[in-house]
């Protein structure tokens, strides 16, 4: 018995979000791939682009206009911050629209336009499948606010702490190595090879970079106690990959078996999180190209804190991973189609 | 007028440590550099070794014995963990050594064979010029344990800020990503560029990495406050470089121009430690090779903590240049000589 | 209508050729996965040697023996140079057993002596289903030779040219730039991450390389004249991929056009050959994790040569790719199945 | 007793090229540096632009403008290609002008514009002290055009084997791996980190590139012959340095010895051009920032072809190192002064 198609439209297809949702849809059974659009480069063929599209190389960019992108049952938008809205205004109620930027994320309007200094547009369910409560919003939802990728290994290194309340989630720290990609496809002078090789470099510090609200959101609906994170990328010479520390004070007479017992309870039916065994820490080359979340835990008693370490790879899972199982999800596919667990290493 | 040279020998030659110290030595105007010893490596010739070092191409290795190292006014210890105490009882009391090994860093013999697991061999001067009044202790010195890698930039960029009282001295977060330098040259698999290359994992989580309690020591000297750290080393895929990222609370009050203005007092006549202008943040490139410390601040108002993030060459002022720095001290020569504050870009 | 699954074993799982192998085998949907062998990694769990490999972390490597592998449809090898004969002979004739390693590639006893300095274990179906009339030889096949992985990407590059004799065949020259993933998981100091992040150095140079006489053995076999070939190996500083780029003497009257001609036709039904759009130049990064290779042609006509660059996964479609291939086609299976064209970029 | 010192101006400070020359400048024991000028980077501290340049932070780049360059004892020119020559007009006769572009290279004013496409400036002694006669043209020259990067180490690889007539001149064969900083510090898609990290591309195939028409031309003065190359440039992941493997069909009756002799003589009294010892072969990592080249040769018998691999820095030796170097010749200050052997590694 066969189920027909899904046909599918990806918006900003020669970006690295929309080449990475293409990379997984061309393994995904119940997909077929419809109109591709790009912003300058619409009339490229994609081959020139993305050359690792290879089944895809013929096939020309169209531009994003309501026309091109109608008639499909799904459309992803890979599009810069601030134009998902428009776009999406014009998409049928019934078609399934995962955005892969920013634009619907926050619930808060003052705090999207402090960081992304622009009209709020509205958010949508977010997709973290493995937030309390949030696999069953996204079951057939028709809107979807794929997370960003910093928030998505921090959200799911921090969570089951926050939410069980072993850790004090007013002083939360998270430092988290990125590797380039995440930066985007535009060329700028700091992200040429010659500059991020045999280099690491922070940005966004002090509490600036736009993922730090999305985080608290995240955390803060976990718990009733005020959440407080101080947040800092530090750009690392790899193309994929994002390993993030995160730590808190740990409450009293909490121990170590206490903190682990915590993360194996929240994570023990997720398809996607890992929980390493003991003594093994995550390392981004086992989780590239996968759907994965690898963490390791650990009770730091002589500080006070404990320490959660998670990888990701900000693409996959961090990006276009996560927009295909939430489109699993609101198709009512298993959750897991057309994703791995398993990594490129090395 | 001519000074007589001094003559310099090295002893683990063949290493990093003591690559780096004979890259600093052959552009030191006032050195001659003698014997050079090996452990495995006695007998081969140091081009095969290290074959950037090509003015001592041809000099060959001999073994490391009293004999081979007599005779000398300074002599450089770069020998894995556990073997300087030995060879440096063994040396005259006149003679400068200089240990690039952690052996006589710290002072509780407790923390030392908690730590590194064997008998403390002692303490000698630290030799981390840049502390308050260590500038002192190291001139003349006969004896001098160089500063861990990690230490030199964590140290560094906390320093400020704990002996000024203006942050928390007991919730300290750092987390560091480093090149794979620091690790050394014996060969494990976990090491080789085929894992390394293009991922970041953190090891020696949870407070047991050795260069923890080195730290603890060095802010605890210059607070009466207890002083609690969480430190996390992560490697990323570089052959040298450090980029910490330090923070800890804020005491109440305190406000950025006053945190920055702790940074510019403390290291307004430091050589080699740059505060950054405000808004530009350290790269490790901008470092390698050199004996600079390039460190950044901000206040993150919301998360009520102060970010210091500090950019060092783990094999540079990490190891060999402060090895070099510190010899000078000895000696009474400029501080600065033979060492350079510019970096190797790009 | 279900076919059952086909049982495969993997020796020398642990490895990076195995760890591919398994890789790709995770993802073949008429495959299940027994047996999982190693040497000195037996009795570990495969998570803590190949972390990537998530759906097979709590399987337990056995000792290679001939117990453990009976009973399997399907044995892959992935053991150091020499292990394979040995472990050949114990294992069933209608078994499938497709070797990674180089023990069966050659025919010829002496070059094998040559080169390898042991005593020939004879030869095998050659694994290169692209070589005119090899996909028949291997259909049916019981025992498969994978070929090396600079093997595949420079006979592949050089062969249409050479059996189409528009290039003269007794002054070939490939210079193929390679990932460090070829020189194996054993740790060596050269190939440690500090070594090789950031240089790039040639190796096995002036005909010395254990691959060249089976590039001659691909092409000799194309046509009547003599066989020559400089080939020089370089290493560069990223984990996985070669880009070879190969040239010859091109003859009196043969044009651009006819040099691509020659490999539009030679390529054309291959599902993993792509011949670029003109203009546009392979890169490893397109063809990552993939079994595609990449291709360009270029016709110099001052200097009077063909310029054929190349790029491949040398551990993909240079070594478990090839290898599953090479299973598909024994088993009658369609010859694609389990793999992809599409690579893992950025 | 003191000699004034000489006062330097650099026109193009915030480029590559333009840091590099000012990197060994600041090393320079005889040199005061003047005006560092820009184009769009006018009127920033140099600080921001080449923050490894501590000593020259706080200079603010003036434009490029004949009045901002007089008054100088040598101007360094390190400006994109067609620039140079406007600005040299304006330059006084005495002074000392070093071109780091290519506009001066060419001799053949129909190559120059077949490969640049301009019109032909003229062309400059050119600055490669190490070609026969060459250093005694640059002692007391006023206009020196720097070699291009690949031209300098496939130069010297070739030349002595060229010039004694152990090889055919009509078949010569380069493949050069490259870093990316020889391609600029212009933003281009092509060379961001995410493109060029973990991926290797060949460019300029087909005797396109640049550069071909300059080794031409240093390889054509050294012989009778007719000289062809075919070459080809390969981008690898790397910030800095250039593997070249050259290669060329033997004379018979030429021995491994012969050809050695050839270089060992070549060589004997260069001090920046090391033939290794038999046997190791060159790393780029070896000459990271300094003024070596090193070579090593190797005779393959069964393909009859001399086999050169050469290491070079592509922004020292390769540009920056060798206009310190000419400028010394010219000033007729020792040649080697301001510069280094001993590379940065690892």
């Amino acid at each position: 018995m066969h189920m027909t198609k899904v046909l599918v439209a990806v918006a900003g297809a020669s970006g690295y979000a929309g080449g990475e949702v293409l990379r997984l849809l061309l393994a995904h059974p119940d997909v077929e791939i419809g109109a591709l659009t790009g912003g300058s480069n619409a009339g490229q063929p994609l081959g020139a682009l993305q050359p690792h599209l290879v089944p895809l190389a013929d096939r020309v960019l169209e531009e994003t206009t309501p026309e091109t992108l109608a008639g499909h049952d799904v459309v992803f938008l890979a599009l810069p911050h601030g134009q998902s809205g428009p776009v999406a205004a014009q998409l049928g109620e019934d078609t399934v629209v995962v955005d892969c930027g920013a634009d619907f994320r926050l619930t808060d309007a003052a705090l999207w336009e402090k960081f992304y200094g622009s009209e709020h547009a509205g958010s949508w369910p977010y997709g973290l499948p493995e937030l309390p409560g949030q696999r069953e919003l996204l079951a057939g939802a028709r809107r979807i606010a794929v997370p960003g990728c910093y928030p998505t290994v921090s959200t799911l290194a921090l969570a089951p702490a926050v939410a069980a309340g072993v850790v004090a989630a007013d002083d939360l720290v998270v430092v988290a190595a990125s590797g380039t990609s995440g930066a985007g496809k535009a060329a700028k002078p700091h992200l040429l090879g010659s500059e991020v090789m045999g280099s690491a470099s922070a940005y966004g510090v002090g509490g600036t970079h736009r993922h730090t609200p999305e985080i608290l959101q995240n955390l803060g609906a976990l718990t009733e106690e005020t959440v407080r994170l101080s947040f800092t990328p530090v750009l690392v010479p790899m193309p994929r990959g994002i390993l993030a520390t995160a730590s808190a004070s740990v409450r009293e007479g909490v121990g170590a078996d206490d903190l682990r017992a915590v993360y194996v309870s929240a994570y023990a039916d997720e398809p996607f999180v890992h929980l390493l065994p003991e003594g093994q820490w995550p390392t981004t080359k086992a989780v590239l190209g996968s759907n994965s979340v690898h963490l390791q835990v650990a009770l730091d008693e002589d500080a006070g804190r404990a320490v959660v370490v998670g990888a990701v790879d900000n693409l996959a899972k961090g990006t276009g991973g996560a927009a295909v199982q939430c489109m699993n999800l609101a198709l009512g596919l298993s959750e897991a189609t057309g994703l791995t667990t398993v990594g490129l290493a090395p």
